[in-house]
């Protein structure tokens, strides 16, 4: 790596000037800042003019039904589209996923049917000879799942205990590491991507194979990277000379990203503290002024906020809304205990005052107990204000991480460039237990989904005979899912690989393979019942479990009350000891989550009734929640059955979702709340886990 | 498997009713056949208008410069073509690749330069748009492998000691079991791979995941078959019911294998006997005459005549020609010692005297001491009528393969339905010797190809040395060799995956490996020369040994001389040990051909002068072969220095190409030309090793 750069003039030296480093970078070159937010500018005319142009076509969007336009046949790569602009001369940051703002693109590779739905509901349709070429020609990741699937995971998807499997829709929750593009310019990380293609083995094994094929599209999708950005005018094959060139260079990376994959989650990384580093330098130099800098950080704000997809319907039903998860993680402490807060991190919270509210980009605080006292009451002003931070515990993710991971999706830790997942929706743990008791068969269909395991047959259940069927059904549900998985990802490496967030990241790369468990306290308060009270079950005509007569009470999850939290403990424990036992694709670690921040509503829909009482239909309790009404001894006692829970078994995140009102507090819970946030292991998206109310309270 | 079925009635019962074993069929029902050709019908009117409507358009061909007509636009598969006819009304066997006759398809899944350029080489454009698509969107398999091709495998191939390698054109050398489709119909085909697909394991370890999207590939293949052949009005879901659906049905699958393939060689595998069950039900029960018979097989063979490719000049540069390599294997004997002539071998061969002598199909006689010996002399008179029966040898190969193996291409013997080959080129040892002498450094461009190991200095060249230097060598090359052939499958399997040929195999196929020698014979004679006479080595000014003087004499391979047939013998174990070492892909069994049959000429062109006098540039003799004019001891010594050579470990073929003239056999010598084959391991398919001018002189 070469020393003398001019962009790197002023910047101190660290292991980042010998190799691709951004944490070593940040390191040795970011400014704290302890206080608060008085510095801050107001919108520039340029950016109040633009985000009514924006506003504009927003409304536009939504008269048109959600829709302004879409492609029907240019299929979208990094450099299928000529440069788009909202007012090129006003703006300081550009560039679009298509030639024109909210033009969605079109993307086959995940899945050719639905491209096409998602164009057909919007009232476009697709051209013909693409839809054919990709249905005959190039197969896609959808095709290829349903390919090699077996009738039992088809059966498990068709019965939802197994849902929201990502097979025919992109993965998502990979972040490149965008600040690259910046730090380095892409000369320099397609030279570093050439020579790790140069030091794979030479035995051609078919995973060398594959990762030296991998390693050439990721340089060709550098290649193409410069291109994109070379047709807006700016040649970004050298490292960014300034703030405005770091944040263009770092928001063409991520454009690159956006233009090539659909995924669910489209996180952008942690880049505030980093671009905060070129500020301080520009700034001392005269180079710009606050305004000037608060300009470009509302212009890439402006852009990341028009972030769309082309999706159909069903997916925005399943994901509650049409979301992008284009989060960014601010904050947080270094592993050596200094916070890492910096005037950019109010700039980008700033955002939401210049522009107003919005949930994308999806601002996310790292917080921990030794944020600056000035940070943390802004961002209590910010999230009373706007209601738009997300906040999520350093503390806790740190020690696993580090001090460079971010965010993907709602709670998706990862070291930036370095590690992945392996997205995998969820398992329905609640209707696992209903198999268990009635043998396999599902209880709304009537069909044998599971195994034609022994049925429990007692009118009355019995704890221990229900245990032993219910661990040998998770160690089947566990099996075909991680199975089910394999086949997903094998899939989507083969028909829809991320080649430009993949070439921003590190040779050796850690993928975390995530699964994902459903209606955790409706499984606990069911057990709970079955072994505190007494629960007879109702059978149908033929046999089936349909209906369950609670007698008498028993320990509800979500109280602090060990009986029951001990089973919730013990059953996400158990269902990760199975998760372990399977084969996992490509030395992907196995992880889970407890975190159906929407779809609970879903889940429940489709599972009977439970023996918990809970009616059939009726909605599951978000992620890691108890049922609703069932936690009676208070706030804190219900965050504390939810800190029980063991975070080494769901290391992908447990979420808690948790509207505060002051009513809801007890007196002395309303003094805790202010550092509410370190009690939470990580928390939802769009749930909104802020001390928002609770600070409004205590500032009153 | 259904046991009652009306296409089967009069057949005898075998495992073949239970499952799919098409040899148990045959053996449980051919009728073998001792009498002469004194049976044969004439071409009938209608074959003989067909076949002047054939020689016309082959005219026009020809005129128009090679190529009739070409598609541009429509992209060859199953079903991507209507029906075409030469004369609808006279055809009994119907079925072109394209929807005319000598009209070629557009087959860009292995490469779309190569595509493109055999259009443009021909004077047709290929669509921008299938362009476009093919390189940004479908990948193919000449981008796979050079993508994960290393630095080192480009300059083996740029130096061409490795050579011809199936990276830029199909890799044939599979027979799909036509004869399936025939006595099974599609459904139970399809069925069977149904239960293939059931059977797999369930954890999801990559390999299992991509037996199971093959087997669905597979499954959809038959699926089109069935479509393609009804757009020829012919329901082929059933078991064929007499002679003339038998040979179409069959034809049908080879139909698609060359509709969706364009491999080095699409052989059609040993279909004679099979077909002469069908025949003999049918004249016994009155459904056909002999003529009417002959007439189909007259009109079959005309289609597989007009089997084409759309390829480039170089590629028939290399192959010398345009070969399909149709090759039908015939005769032969079963394992229990029963030969296998029937009268439809007869017939078979009796084509070439309705409708003229051709070059394809490639009629291939499995000889063998116990042919019946009317058969013998019919071959015998057909070979010398028309010089276009191929001979090779089943006493050697039925041990190892059974007795219903063919031929693929010329040489590669493999069980039909049961095992396939990786086809791998050759490699070149003469210059690998030359490297092992001039420390890796091409003789002719003077680049580092190979590792820079310790040259030979000396002026005159120690045997010792040159050997432990060459054997290092080999094992280099052996590695680079089997590593570069590793890459070329995987990415055939990944891009251009043959579905319908393997959907006409078992689940569970052999594959070989198939690796090849060129230049073997300078070889042994190099080597012989360093030790039993002197040999100089003149280099130029950078030390490379470009020219060689040779004082004194020394034994030459040929001549039946055990001092340097060792040596041939000795390379040729060693070489295959070398390649043993290394891992092969897909649990793929390592072989080796020493075949170079006519790119003999190319390898000599590109290979400098070595130590056997043999000067830079001139032809290496073809596969096996002594150097021209070295074997000074007649024919038969010849031949026995070439027998020496280790078959098992040169299992994929040894091919020695001899034309016979009279003058060049000794007295002694000419009685045995009889059954000369028998001394052969097997033989090349242009070469025509054949005892015609030996039988010619007998029957004088």
């Amino acid at each position: 790596m070469r020393k003398e750069i001019e962009a790197w003039n002023g910047f101190e030296e660290g292991t980042w000037v010998r190799e691709i480093n951004v944490r070593s970078f940040i390191k040795h070159n970011y400014t704290p800042y302890d206080g608060d937010e008085s510095f801050l500018s107001a919108p520039t005319k340029s950016t109040l003019e633009l985000w009514d142009k924006v506003l504009e076509l927003t409304k536009e969007e939504r008269e048109k039904g959600g829709v302004l336009d879409m492609d029907t046949k240019v299929i979208s790569t990094i450099t299928s589209h000529g440069p788009g602009y909202l007012d090129k001369d006003k703006e300081k940051i550009v560039g679009f996923q298509t030639d024109k703002p909210l033009k969605r693109a079109l993307m086959p590779y995940g899945g050719i049917r639905m491209a096409e739905k998602a164009c057909s509901d919007n009232g476009y349709t697709i051209d013909p000879e693409v839809k054919e070429f990709f249905t005959i020609h190039r197969k896609t990741h959808n095709a290829g799942v349903f390919d090699a699937y077996t009738p039992e995971m088809r059966a498990c998807r068709s019965s939802h205990i197994i849902t929201g499997l990502p097979d025919a829709y992109g993965r998502g929750r990979i972040i490149g590491d965008y600040r690259r593009v910046a730090l380095y310019g892409v000369d320099m990380l397609i030279q570093d991507k050439m020579e790790q293609k140069e030091t794979t083995r030479s035995a051609m094994y078919s995973e060398i194979i594959r990762d030296r094929e991998e390693l050439s599209e990721q340089i060709r999708a550098l290649e193409d990277l410069k291109k994109m950005a070379l047709s807006y005018g700016y040649d970004i094959s050298m490292p960014a000379k300034n703030t405005q060139e770091a944040i263009q260079w770092l928001y063409f990376g991520y454009l690159a990203a956006v233009k090539e994959q659909n995924g669910a989650a489209m996180s952008l990384g942690r880049t505030s503290t980093f671009l905060d580093i070129y500020s301080q330098r520009d700034i001392k130099n005269g180079v710009f002024t606050e305004s000037e800098i608060q300009e470009l950080i509302d212009h890439f704000v402006m852009k990341l906020r028009l972030i769309k997809f082309a999706r159909t319907p069903e997916y925005n039903a399943l994901f509650s809304g049409d979301p992008q998860w284009v989060t960014e993680s601010i904050g947080g402490i270094t592993v050596d205990g200094h916070h890492m807060v910096t005037k950019m991190s109010f700039r980008y919270l700033h955002t939401l005052t210049n522009l107003g509210p919005a949930p994308e980009p999806n601002l996310t605080v790292l917080w921990s107990t030794k944020l600056p006292m000035n940070f943390k009451r802004y961002c209590a002003k910010i999230s009373i204000e706007t209601s738009s931070v997300q906040y999520e515990n350093d503390d806790t993710m740190r020690p696993i991480h580090g001090d460079d991971y971010a965010i993907a999706c709602c709670v998706s830790s990862m070291k930036l460039g370095k590690e992945m997942q392996f997205f995998g929706a969820r398992a329905n743990l609640a209707k696992c237990l209903l198999y268990a008791i009635n043998g396999g068969v599902d209880e709304i269909t009537g069909v044998q989904v599971a195994p034609e395991y022994r049925a429990v047959t007692s009118e009355y259940l019995d704890y221990d005979e229900v245990m032993e069927r219910y661990d040998e059904m998770m160690k089947w549900l566990a099996g075909v899912y991680v199975n089910t998985l394999n086949i997903i990802h094998y899939m989507h490496d083969k028909y829809c690989y991320e080649k430009i967030q993949m070439a921003l990241h590190d040779k050796k790369v850690t993928r975390w393979f995530a699964t994902g468990i459903a209606g955790l306290s409706v499984v606990a308060d069911s057990l709970s019942a079955i072994k505190y009270a007494k629960v007879k079950a109702i059978r149908n005509e033929k046999g089936v479990a349909v209906d369950y007569e609670v007698e008498g009470d028993f320990p509800k999850y979500g109280n602090d009350d060990d009986r029951v939290d001990r089973i919730a403990y013990d059953i996400v424990h158990r269902f990760m000891e199975h998760i372990r036992k399977n084969h996992t694709y490509r030395q992907s670690i196995p992880t889970t989550s407890i975190l159906t921040i929407t779809s609970n509503v879903v889940y429940g829909k489709n599972t009977g009734a439970t023996p918990d009482g809970r009616k059939k239909g009726e909605a599951f309790a978000p992620g890691a929640n108890p049922m609703h009404q069932r936690d009676t001894h208070g706030a804190v006692a219900s965050l504390a059955s939810v800190a029980k829970l063991p975070f080494k078994d769901a290391q992908d995140g447990i979420s808690n979702t948790f509207s505060i009102i002051p009513d809801a507090l007890g007196k002395n819970d309303r003094v805790f709340m202010g550092d509410l946030a370190i009690e939470l292991d990580s928390c939802g998206g769009d749930c909104g886990i802020t001390p928002v109310e609770a600070l409004n309270d205590i500032n009153d």
